[in-house]
């Protein structure tokens, strides 16, 4: 300490928090909106929870916090959408496919990508990461690119509770046991290659490996489908 | 899939889940009791999600999951404790001082378990990481072995926003702007070296660094002390 004296003044923000010093009246902003958007099937208390933990739990690991706003807007929302669908207190109008990886940047993403765009409207498609990377895999964004899929709005979650109550599927990939299981899902383990930290061609064939996987699930989900 | 066809029954397990196949009851059962708990403070709906986010926080990391059903308890308990403070549903009856550090396994545990231990009940120190790590470093927990402090309680726990909010002075180490910054509380970054992968004698010299900083802190937050 005694190279480094303790600043006189409380409330001091700390270095390298130019950003949101004062995210508290936003959040709050944030969360009367959602509350009435979710009047009915939370509570204010829940709804304000919500916010403020799913911008805490991004901020932990988001690289680029210029966007934790409306990241956080989108991930409580998600969340208290799912949550809800849960207890039956909306209506789950198609059904939800969860994906789950490590780092919700490669893996996840591209089967979450690939089966939204093939399903069409038929699935919904969320996905997370047991430990969430500082933003999607560049590369993985590309080799979406290249068959018209775009990955520019997604960003890595941690996986909830929520959204795991929510999901009729839940597929893991390389993350263990770190998913819980509940009665009446059901759980898919799906063996595929990390792209983390791989050449371009081999990204380009996970992201094949994964397509194959995915169009034989959309095969048995929406029995009519015809892949894209 | 050609190789790996899709299991006929739904609500298979995935591989590797020997230990909490259904953890749904035991987490009911869990949320009644810490809902009668905090009545008045908060609503059922509010307990209930608070332990189920937090076991579901916990299995994203923790390699021993035979001891999830416990640490969820803990984890839950201290959330939503340090929530009922921050709302003031519950008097604090010493300050907070909460330590962050990115694994929650070396440096917050090493400065959390000497200020405890050194403020002898006058403070309250929990501590969580940004992205926690498996378990605690052995080696942190020997060289606190060898000033006689216990760290066989400790457990990485992600950053939450109640801990955050709950907290009169937050120290962080080594993680960047990963913790929220609210009004009326301090926030110091300490500059110290993080002991994952360096040797015995490195740790011990980590130890040593936070020791000083720890009694200058505690000589400051609580004047009439006396350094242990």
């Amino acid at each position: 300490m005694t190279d480094k004296p303790l600043p006189d003044q409380p409330g001091e923000g700390p270095p390298g928090m130019p950003g949101l010093l004062a995210p508290e009246t936003l959040l709050h902003r944030m969360a009367d909106h959602l509350a009435h958007r979710f009047a009915g099937a939370f509570s204010a208390e829940t709804v304000e929870r919500y916010v403020f933990e799913s911008y805490t739990a991004l901020a932990r690991t988001a690289r680029v916090t210029t966007f934790l706003p409306s990241l956080t807007q989108r991930f409580a929302t998600e969340r208290l959408t799912a949550l809800a669908q849960a207890k039956g207190a909306i209506a789950k109008s198609v059904p939800e496919v969860l994906f789950v990886c490590v780092h919700n940047a490669g893996r996840s993403q591209l089967a979450a990508a690939l089966l939204h765009a093939k399903a069409a409207g038929r699935l919904h498609v969320p996905s997370a990461g047991s430990m969430p990377a500082e933003q999607v895999n560049p590369d993985v964004a590309a080799v979406l690119a290249e068959v018209a899929v775009d990955l520019a709005d997604e960003f890595p979650k941690p996986l909830t509770d929520d959204v795991v109550q929510a999901a009729d599927v839940v597929i893991t990939m390389g993350c263990g046991d770190a998913c819980p299981v509940y009665p009446g899902e059901r759980y898919l383990n799906w063996d595929v290659t990390d792209p983390d930290g791989q050449p371009f061609d081999a990204v380009r064939a996970i992201r094949n490996d994964i397509a194959e996987r995915v169009d034989a699930l959309l095969a048995e989900l929406v029995p009519a489908a015809s892949p894209a």
